[in-house]
């Protein structure tokens, strides 16, 4: 086997050989963190059409012969091929999980449901479930670097940058050599796929694409071992997944660092339920509010200072239809964090046409500002001016909003939000949601992984 | 739901509306023959380690749980994905099935898999069969053309296309509509995959590649009959499948005279074992031998006169190394058609450095010829000039190699071809062809599709 050095032979090789003890405390309790957050975005996906529709056809092709992977939504016992898949279309559905703002990519829905479905097929340890969690992430987040911008504007990264992430990490998980896991690499990447044409007609892809990603890297591992052979260059090769999928791919981006930078612990947890473009001035507005011991009937103004992309995304402030709209409003948006202090999924389901939200939806205005643009994407400064209606006028200002790296939930606020998930479509009881916080805080003394719910 | 008249939904609503009644009589002879052609094929896959290797994941990952389908080198019976999927892999492997020259496409691989499998588990009639693969056919190709040149060189259009066409198909079968056809298009578009990297290591990815397209397709039609929506213009709109993988794609040939052009009968078989490009020059040689009567050891000298891409992919004549390369050996190849009449894959296994076979090998030479070139690729014409050990020189021509469609194999002679496919790997016993000969035959006669083998 040639071996050459060539970037997505270093990349493999750092997988391959990623051991627990080489990865720093902060990296591992943040991916215990980044673990417990998914694990309530995947309950939260139980009852939605599309996922449930995916959990049936795995049923009819063979769910039912049992197995020791455990599909969240509805508690069933099957192979990790098909517990990946469904795991995976539940865990992006609420659009609650992670997202690494560099490579636009989201890994939680695409690692942790091959990781959890692997390692109880093969009874691994906590540990080596940890450890194949940060192979994936640092491989993922890095061949979506590589792929670059003008692959996002066609491709939803997430499916193909999340197609190799699956494999690496199961491949880890499997114990492959560095020449296997080059070959699943090989395997995951002409298998990688994935189209933003679907958002258009608001359809269903987004489930797919990531119970493919998440079900066809664990394939392509689980083939590496039995000795199914792939590209060596599939990422930069001439007739690879950059030569045929990008136009800006920079093959530096795949070793970026290795070992050295941990790309896993610069992922963000998404605090709203809300387009993300809406956090920054939500984050200020809830701090101008709690500095200045304001409530909703003192709000007569709020402008929102943003950069142009959140105009372009949010569009002019409206009255939303339906809950996925008012995802999309800063108004919207705004009123629920002033009238109860969150902007949460049973908040949107509940309240997103409240009186008392809409009354301060048609006081909120967006103008672009000259500094947030600027610094927009590397950091997402939130701005907003509240003028109350006894004429005073508070300046409210975030430097990086709730949940990225440097502004990141703490575990009582990791708990409560995965609380919020998981009993949101009864995914899981209060009790059981508990009894799962204790299981992931001490997932590093877990000699054999084991199922998460009765 | 909005079913704007462009070229994805007219497409699709051809596929959903297609009627056996409408498809001319030599259409589904052609179809049967195609069928038949197949089997031999996906026979001939079985003891091929990826194929092996693909076979084994099913059976660990569900296959176990019985079902009506059944995966032919194995006999066992699973559910239709993954006899889809393992009949899908064993398809393409010794590469004696099927090829559409305009879209370089290879449509048995990655239709019948799907539809024998959905035929036997839904227990529809011989019929409905072969009206699926028709729809298989005519979308997959038309597809392939619409993604063009620019596609193919990067991406394995049996792959991308070919999962659209397994959609296409195994959603006729499913008797989905024309609004649920347009579905199951958008979720098969957005999992097409498959790259020419791994061509450059000869790795195992056509396997999985053909695998993927089968079981992709049919996942996609499943779906799209649970209510799962898929993007509208998934082939050509501004996010979808030539946005981001063709440069050259043109839509009219999406809908290039639907329901009077066939395009299955433009199929061609492949006659030869070996690499396409030698077919014209062996079919050549062997009339000159025929006519002349002609034995190997009359043979001094063979010039053959071929089309650049042929000197480009073929090379030198060499001694190959392997039976891979030999297939690639005008001179072997030919030395085979002077030995034994016929380069098959036992004449290659067994024979490709027999030192007769090597004495006309270092016999032979290629030269570029205009007339040849210039017709290349709409047609491949073959020409030889056959000098003898007594001084006689004799010119021979094909205009259309064997296996293409004006000439095309009688049934005797595909079935002799799917006999020796069948046998090649103790797939089947000479008996079980015979059987399978009549059970394809008499397609239309049968009311449930059963099992081709005990």
């Amino acid at each position: 086997m040639n071996m050459d050095n060539h970037p997505s032979s270093t990349l493999a090789a750092f997988a391959a050989n990623l051991r627990y003890e080489d990865i720093p405390e902060p990296v591992l309790r943040r991916a215990e963190d980044l673990y417990l957050d998914w694990i309530g975005s995947a309950l939260a996906g139980k009852g939605a059409r599309a996922v449930e529709s995916i959990a049936k056809f795995a049923r009819a092709m063979g769910g039912t012969a049992g197995g020791e992977a455990e599909v969240l939504i509805s508690r069933e016992r099957t192979s990790p091929y098909f517990a990946a898949m469904v795991n995976g279309a539940a865990s992006h559905f609420a659009e609650q999980d992670d997202v690494h703002n560099g490579s636009v990519f989201h890994p939680a829905a695409v690692v942790f449901p091959p990781v959890l479905a692997m390692a109880q097929a093969i009874g691994a340890s906590g540990r080596e479930l940890l450890t194949a969690a940060v192979a994936g992430y640092e491989v993922g987040i890095r061949v979506g670097e590589f792929l670059g911008r003008s692959h996002y504007t066609v491709f939803h990264t997430t499916g193909t940058a999340g197609t190799v992430a699956s494999a690496a990490a199961v491949g880890r998980l499997l114990g492959l050599d560095a020449s296997q896991m080059l070959h699943a690499f090989g395997s995951a990447g002409t298998q990688a796929a994935g189209l933003w044409e679907f958002l258009r007609d608001a359809a269903d892809s987004k489930q797919l694409h990531t119970a493919k990603a998440a079900s066809d890297g664990l394939l392509a591992a689980w083939l590496a071992k039995e000795g199914m052979t792939g590209a060596q260059r599939i990422l930069e090769g001439k007739q690879g997944m950059a030569a045929g999928m990008s136009r800006d791919a920079d093959p530096s981006k795949l070793v970026d660092r290795l070992g050295s930078r941990w790309a896993l612990a610069e992922t963000s947890f998404k605090f709203h339920a809300s387009c993300r473009h809406t956090h920054p001035a939500a984050d200020a507005l809830l701090a101008v509010m709690r500095d200045n011991k304001l409530v909703a009937d003192d709000i007569a103004q709020v402008v929102t200072r943003v950069h142009q992309g959140a105009i372009d995304v949010l569009g002019a402030v409206t009255v939303p239809a339906t809950v996925h709209q008012a995802k999309f409003s800063m108004g919207t948006v705004l009123g629920l964090i002033a009238v109860f202090g969150r902007a949460g999924l049973a908040e949107f389901d509940e309240s997103f046409l409240d009186p008392r939200v809409a009354a301060v939806r048609d006081k909120v205005s967006m103008l672009i500002d000259h500094e947030v643009d600027s610094a927009y994407p590397a950091r997402w400064i939130g701005k907003v001016t509240v003028t109350t209606t006894d004429g005073r006028t508070f300046d409210g200002r975030v430097d990086e909003p709730k949940g990225d790296p440097g502004n990141t939930l703490s575990r009582p606020e990791l708990e409560d939000k995965a609380m919020r998930l998981g009993l949101y479509r009864d995914g899981a009881t209060e009790a059981e949601m508990r009894q799962i916080f204790d299981t992931v805080w001490s997932l590093t003394g877990c000699t054999r992984v084991g199922a998460l719910l009765p």
